[in-house]
C-alpha cells in the first residue's frame, strides 16, 4: 500500500518522528481506500454528546460496543474513533485488526453551555495502552473558552507526536462569536481548517461549509479576489488550500441522519473540491448493518473514483 | 467462585491489566452474592454528605466506624465503600476481610452551591496504601462543573488503573440543566450511565429511574422506537443497555430511607430489568443491626434468584 | 509515658506509619498531660489573623517569638503551633524540647472577604525540615471557598503522613451557608468534626459549640432523636460522637479573651463531655506570664481529673 | 560575520548561555544584512490570527506553506518566524537553510474577547526538536489579562534560554486601558519595550508609534523633559533609550498593507531613529514575489545604509 | 566584617541553612555599612513599574542597566535590586561586585485593576544562574488577590532557601480593604511587617508609616495601650516589634522624589526609632549622579551613627 500518493501524502509531515509516519501510513494503508489517499473512518461518540437513546435506538445494536468496531472493520474503514469507554470496550478483542483514534474530549448535552468546551475524558498514555493510531480532539473556534481548548490540544499533540501518534482534529466553530447559520460558512470553516493546521493536527475535520461568508472583514476580501463559493467543490477547494494549500489531510463529517441519496451527492462534492474523504458517523450506525455496509462502500467508491 | 458468569463479565474487561481485573474478581467473589455476577455493596458516607446526626442518631452505634466495615462482613455484602477518614479507621483492623472502595470525592452540605461540585478528598495513593480494591467517584451530570469533575475522574481513574485498583463512579444528575424531577428520569439515568461507561467506569452506580423523559430531543425518540418505560424492570433494561449493553456493570442506589416492603418491591424491579445489584446504606445503617443484617440478606436472595 | 490510655488512642490510628504514630505519640506523651491522653496546646498564630498590635499589645512580651516557645515549654504544654515565621525563630534554638504543629495556611483580616479562604503559607517540607510533629491547618465549612481548603488538606495531609508527621485540622464553620450565630451551634460543630475526621485528620479543633441547631434538617432529627444540647458537656459529648465516636482526638478552642473563672467553668464543662483538650491562645499569651503558667497548669488539672 | 558590531551586540547579553549567543549569532550572521547588527524577518501568523483569505488571497501561493519559508530565504532574511503548523511544514525540507522562529502563542479573530489573550500554541520542546533558533512571543500590555501573558512568557522564556534558544517578543499594547489610538502612542510604545527588555526578551518586537502621549502621568513627563516626538526618527530613538539603552535588540513591525513608497518612508525614519531592523509579514507575502523580493530588498539598503 | 552586631543579626535566622546564612553575611558584610548592621539598599525596577520615561527622563543616564549597578557599587550601597531584564544586563558584567536581588514579580500600569496583583515574571533559578544573593518579592496585603501572591511567595521562598538564597519581601499594603490614606497607617504597616515575617521573609521592607490608625479594631487597642504613634521614630519603633521584635530585618523605602532636606529628616527619624535601613530608588537614581553619591553617603553616616 506504499502507492505514490501516500508517499507524497507522508512527505508533508516532514517533521514528524517515523512512529508518528508509521501511524499515519497505517491509516493510510488500511481498508477498501488503503492506498488511494483517501480515508473514510467511522467515529461513535454520539452516545456520549447526544445520549444513547438518541444515538442507538434507531439501530439498537449499536448500544453493544463490539458492533461498531465490526462494522468499521467489515466496510473497510481506515479507521475507527470512539471515547475511552468504548475504545477500552474492542481494544483488546479486535486488537490490530483496524487502527484506532482514541476520541480525548468529549461534552454531554445535560447543561447549556453559553461557552461551549468539552472535558478532556481521555489521556495520551490511555491511546499508547489501547494500542491506538491517533488521538482525537474537538475544538470550538469561536467559543470564548477556545483558548482552554488549543492549549489543551498543544499539550495532548505534542505527547502524542513524541509517543509515535498521529493527531486527528475535530473543529466545529461555535459559541458567542458566531451566527448559528455562520457556523458552517466558508469562511469561517477555512478559519477552522487553517487554525486546526496550525495548531499542529495531522488530519483535520470540519463540516461541509456552506454558500455563506459570515465574517465583515472576510466578506471583502471573498468579494474583491471573487473566491468562488458556489457549489461544494468550491467551497472545498477554498477549505483545502486553508488546510496549508492541501499538505494536511482535511475530511468532512457527514452531520445529522439524511436520506442516502442526499449523503452520496454531497460527497461527490466534497470529492470533487479535493477532500481527502470522510467521517460518518450516525449516518452509517443508525443504519442497518446491511444498509449501513452498502453506503460506506458507496462512499468509498466515490473517493476511489476521485483518486 | 470463578464461575462462568464472573468469567463472562471480566471478559468485557479486556483492555484491564490483570492488577484490575483481580480486584474486580476479588468483588466479584466475595459475600453471599460471590459467584453470581451479582453485587450488593454497602456504602456510607452520608456522615460528610448530610452531617453526623441526620446519618448516625437513628442508629447510633453508626457513630463508630468500626460498626459499618462489620455489618457489610457480616451481611455477607460485596464491599464496604466510604471516604478517607472511614476507611483509615478500619483498614488495618479489618484487612483482607472485605474488599474496600475509597470513595475519593465528597461533598457537604453547609453552604448552599448553584452548580455543585464534590471536593476530591483522598487519592488513588490513600488507596493503594490502605489496601482497597477499588476508588469510588461522583460525578453530577447536569450541573456547569460537570467538567471539571470528569476531568478528575479522568486523572483518577488513569492512575487507578495503572495501580491495578478496579473504578466505581456514583453518576447523579443535577445541577442547572435539569428539573429536580428530571434528576432521576428514565433518559437521564440512561444518559448518566453512558456517560459514566464511556469515561471508562468498571462498575456504575445509578437511582432507579422513574417513569418520565426529561430532555425535549429524546422524548421524541422515546416515541418514535417506542421505548418502553411504564415498569421499574423496562427503565433498568434500557439503562443497562446504555452501559455498553450489559457490559459494564450497573448497579442501582436505595435513596432515601423507606420501609422493608418497599425496598424490596424496588429490589425486585431492578432485578427484574437485569440490574447487577444494589448499594444500600441508609436503608441498612440506619436500621438495627438485627433488621439491617436481614434486610441485606433478603436483597441478596432476590439478586440470587435473579442471577 | 507509653501507658494504656495512650496505647489505646493510637490504636484508633492503626492505617498510619510508625513516623505518624510516633509523632502523635511525641504529642500525647509530653508535658504536664503526658500520659494522661489528654492534651493542652498553645498555638499563636494572632499576629498573622488579627495583626500585631491587637495580639501582643496586652502583654508586649509576646511581641517575641521565643517568648511562646518558652510559654510552651514551662507551662508544660503538649505542643506549640504557628505559622512558618514563628516556628523558623524558634525551631534551631529550642531544638527538641517541644513538639511543634507548623500552620500551613492562614488569613490576615485587611481586606474583607465574602467567601473566607485562608492562604497557604507553608509547606509540609518546611515542618520536615524544621522538626516539626505535626502540620496544623484551617478550613472553613460553609464558605463556598471550602472544596478548595479540604483540596489543599488532601494534598498537604497526604504528604504529611507520608513522611511521618501527625496532622492538626482547625474547623471553623463559617461563611454564605452560615448565620453568624450558627457558626458555633452544635449541629454545626458535630458536622465540622465529621467532615474533619472524614477528611483523614488526626486531631480536630473546634469551638465549644452552643445550644442552638442551625440545620433546618437536622433540626428535625434532633428533636425526633431527643438529642441533648443542654449543658456544654451533653454538647461536647454529641461532637465527640461525630468524631468517629472518640476514636479521633477532639480539642476545644478558648476563643476570645475571658476571665479566668469563664474560662475554667467552661473547660469544666468541656472535660465533662469527653473533651481530649484545649488548645488556648490568646487567653494564655496575653496574659503576663506568672498569671498565663498558672492559668494553664489550672486547666491541665481539670483535664488531669477527667483522664 | 562576527564583525565588530555584532560582537557589541552580543557582549550586552553576557548573562547567557553559549546556545543562546550562538542562535543570535546566527540570526545576526544570516542573510543580506547579516554581519551588519540589523535584520529583517519575515513572520507569517496572520492565517491564525486574521483568518486564510483575509491573508492569502492578495497572492494565493501564500496558502502554501513552502512559500513563506522560500521568500524568506530568496529575499536575504535574517528568520523566518511562523506558528507550529506552518514551521513543522518547513522544518524538515529547509533545515539549515535559515533561522527559525517559533510564535508560542497565537490568537484568532472568530470570537470577539474584551479582554484579549492569545493561547500558547507551542512549546520550547517543539523549538527544539525543530531546530529552531528562537522562540517568539506576544504580550498585549494593556489587557486586563497581561499577567497570565507575562507569566507564560517567564516559563517559556527560562525553559528556552536553558535550551539555547533566543526569544522574541512582539510587545502589542492593547485592552481595556487603552485608548484605541493610545495603543501606539509614544509613551505606551517605550513602556511596552521596557516591559519585553525587564521581561528578558533578546530580541523585542514593537509597532511604529505615533506622535501622541496617551498617559496623563507620562504626559507631564514628556512635557517637563521636552522629550522630542514629532518626527518617526525622535520616537524611535526614544523607544530604543527605553530598550536598555539600545542594549537590547529593537525592531519594527510594518503593520497593515500599504503602498512601496509609504513602507520606504516609514522604514527610513526607524532607521534613522536606531532601529535594529523591521519584522514585515502582509506587505511581503501579500504581494507578487517579485515585488516581495524587491521591497524587502530595498528595506534591507536602507538598514544597511544605516548600519 | 563579621561583628559581634552582624554575628547577633545572624542568630535569629537559626533555622537557614548556611547558604542562606552566607548570602545574609555578604549583604550586611558589604559596602559603606558593611558590619554595622545597617542596610541601604538601591531598587530600580520603576521602569516596569511607572514606564520608562517616568523613571529615568529626570536623569537619561538611567536609561542604561549599566548605570544603577555601577552606582550601586560606587555609593556603597549594600546590595542592588532590580527585575529580571536590568539584572540579566549586569550580573556577568559586574560579577561578584555588589550582592544582586532579583526582583521575582512586578507590575506596571498600562491597565487599572480593582485587585492589584503583581505577575511573576522571574525564577530561583533565575537567581541561581545569575550569581544573586536574594530573591525579593512584593505582596499588597489589602487587595482581594493577596492570597495569590502569598501563595506564589510561600512557593519562592521555600525554594530560594532550599537554593541557599535569603528573601527580601516588599509589603505595601493596598487594595479594595483599605482606604488610600490608610495604605501607611501605623496599624496597617505593622501589620503588613508582621505577615511578612510570618510569612518567612528574611528582610521586609514597608513604607514609613503615618501617625493614623486605619482598622476599627486596631484603634481600640492602639487607645487602651497607648501605644505611641507621633513621631516617625514611635511608629517605627512599633512596625520593629511587629518584626518580631527585631528579629527580622526591617528596612523602609523612600517612596516619591523628595528635597534632599526631607530625605534625611525622614531617615533619621527611621534610623531613631530602629530601622534596619533604607531602601531608595527614585531618590537616588533620578538625581544626578554626584548629588545621588552624596545623597545616599548622607544617609549611610546616619545610619551608621545609630548603628
Amino acid at each position: 500500500m506504499s502507492t505514490d500518493r501516500v508517499k507524497q501524502i507522508l512527505s508533508h509531515y516532514g517533521a514528524d518522528n517515523p512512529g508518528t509516519k508509521a501511524n499515519l501510513y497505517r491509516m493510510l494503508a488500511h481498508g477498501t481506500l488503503g492506498g488511494t489517499g483517501k480515508l473514510v473512518i467511522l467515529p461513535v461518540d454520539q452516545g456520549f454528546e447526544h445520549g444513547p437513546a438518541r444515538s442507538f435506538a434507531p439501530n439498537p445494536a449499536g448500544y453493544d460496543p463490539d458492533y461498531h468496531a465490526q462494522l468499521a472493520i467489515d466496510s473497510g474503514c481506515n479507521a475507527y474513533a470512539a471515547p475511552l469507554g468504548f475504545i477500552e470496550s474492542v481494544a483488546d478483542k479486535f486488537a490490530g485488526q483496524i487502527p484506532l483514534i482514541l476520541k480525548l474530549n468529549n461534552s454531554d448535552t445535560l447543561p447549556k453551555m453559553d461557552q461551549p468546551c468539552s472535558a478532556v475524558t481521555g489521556s495520551v498514555e490511555d491511546a499508547v495502552r489501547l494500542g491506538c493510531s491517533a488521538i482525537g480532539f474537538t475544538i470550538y473556534p469561536g467559543s470564548g473558552l477556545r483558548n482552554t481548548m488549543y492549549e489543551e490540544f498543544r499539550e495532548l499533540t505534542l505527547e502524542a507526536k513524541s509517543n509515535g501518534l498521529a493527531v486527528v482534529l475535530w473543529a466545529y466553530p461555535r459559541g458567542a462569536g458566531l451566527s448559528k447559520e455562520g457556523e458552517t460558512a466558508v469562511d469561517v470553516a477555512a478559519y477552522a481548517a487553517q487554525v486546526s493546521a496550525q495548531l499542529g493536527a495531522h488530519i483535520i475535520k470540519i463540516k461541509p461549509p456552506k454558500d455563506m461568508v459570515e465574517q465583515a472583514e472576510a466578506k471583502k476580501v471573498f468579494e474583491k479576489y471573487q473566491i468562488p463559493t458556489k457549489t461544494m467543490a468550491d467551497r472545498v477547494r477554498h477549505c483545502v488550500q486553508a488546510a496549508f494549500n492541501g499538505k494536511r489531510i482535511l475530511i468532512f463529517s457527514g452531520g445529522e441522519s439524511k436520506s442516502t441519496e442526499e449523503i452520496l451527492e454531497e460527497v461527490k462534492g466534497l470529492a470533487a473540491g479535493g477532500s481527502f474523504g470522510s467521517i460518518m458517523g450516525r449516518n452509517a450506525f443508525q443504519r442497518p448493518r446491511a444498509e449501513a455496509l452498502k453506503l460506506l462502500q458507496s462512499v468509498m467508491q466515490i473517493y476511489k473514483a476521485a483518486a
